[in-house]
């Protein structure tokens, strides 16, 4: 087994004791086509983080053009219309302490080796992780919510960095593949499809891999995983053919 | 600077001692849409290859679904054509000792990540690099060309396993990102575009990025660096706006 892949039995240990007061949205995308900044999930955020007054925004995926605290702002705009404060992580003096006060946690997408290297350089892998099975509303978006499957072996992202491992959360037990769109996006262009990408993923490694499309959702509370949204989902496993998952369904892989 | 650069004066005295018979293709593709496999290389590898009778195929890139074996025979039958023999690395027992001892190489694409982690713990890295420095003949198509660069931080493709450093052979001064095209694929995807993955490996590196499209290689005679095919490169610099570059221009990119 590669040395990226997490212990199963560790994996499943942690979702079977997670607290029931667990309670997590990882999305395929922040932004629909056409449409602002989270808007498509505005209404499942106000249930979300009903209560929290202070949210802690991760924006270590994002490699420049914008700064954190541009990154952090266009955050800031979105959760204001929840009353909702949002504080940017990467502006504090001690992240690690940040992180152990947080009430609610919010990464947003980028690139994800960028993200998972800043992570793990700054052990917020781990805490961030802690933190959510303690009971802490999580959201994450694109890498955000990449980070919160076993490995970010299944990112579409370019290599811009080299993290030190490959290992990521494990909120859910499987892989997760954001973005995802089926077949050729250009007919003459000899690229692989995103289906080929993941099933070459299933000959190195033993995770289902579940195929995010954006406007798609998984939520976790408690013990109960499910597929939310409005575009059905890709699940690939190492043996047998991928299937579509509808929003609504419980997500049961192990 | 990531631990994943190498250091660009050790790369500057190697590009600079190039043997004079150095001669090198870096292919984006090695199939165009409806030809068959290398077709549109064909004239060019006959003078390429001119006098080799047995050429050493690299075969690691290909993560499953037809074998080291099957991978082989497919760029066999293409170099039958050419009354070239081809071997497969793959089915030796003493890789190194093969590398050693071949006329010519050619690595074949498919994923980079695996291509990468396989030739660097097999020590063939370096020992390719070294041949390919002394005058053998070296062809490299898709993952294959990436490897020709820098570094494997320009790659499309997915993270299935984690290599032991992105480094690779640094055959030319900069980085290479095969398959290269050019916008948003489709209108209503929020995935990133390809320019904008590069312009963000760019803010994290210092190396020029060649984006070479299909139909297009990078060709070295000595120290002479040009680009051949039949569409525009586009070149990527970390100062200034990316630039197309004809085919049949010298790359004077350091």
């Amino acid at each position: 087994m590669d040395n990226h892949q997490q212990n199963p039995e560790s994996i499943n240990t942690a979702s079977h004791s997670r607290n029931n007061n667990v309670r997590i949205i990882l999305g395929s995308t922040s932004t629909l086509a056409g449409q602002s900044y989270l808007a498509y999930l505005k209404d499942t955020l106000t249930l979300h983080f009903a209560g929290i007054s202070k949210l802690l925004f991760v924006p270590y995926a994002r490699p420049g053009g914008i700064s954190h605290a541009t990154y952090t702002e266009s955050a800031a705009r979105f959760f204001a219309t929840l009353n909702i404060e949002v504080e940017n992580l990467g502006a504090t003096s001690d992240p690690l302490q940040a992180v152990s006060r947080a009430e609610a946690i919010f990464t947003g997408g980028g690139n994800t080796f960028l993200l998972v290297k800043t992570l793990h350089e700054l052990g917020l892998m781990t805490a961030i992780r802690e933190r959510v099975l303690q009971g802490v509303p999580y959201l994450g978006t694109s890498a955000g919510a990449n980070i919160g499957g076993l490995t970010m072996g299944t990112t579409n992202d370019m290599p811009i960095v080299y993290p030190p491992s490959f290992n990521t959360m494990g909120l859910v037990p499987f892989n997760i593949n954001p973005h995802f769109i089926s077949g050729r996006l250009s007919a003459d262009h000899m690229g692989e499809t995103r289906e080929t990408r993941i099933q070459e993923f299933l000959t190195q490694n033993k995770m289902p891999v579940v195929g995010l499309p954006e406007g798609s959702w998984i939520q976790v509370n408690g013990a109960i995983i499910t597929l939310e949204g409005t575009k059905a989902a890709t699940i690939f496993k190492k043996d047998g053919q991928p299937y579509e998952l509808t929003p609504g369904s419980r997500l049961l892989l192990q």
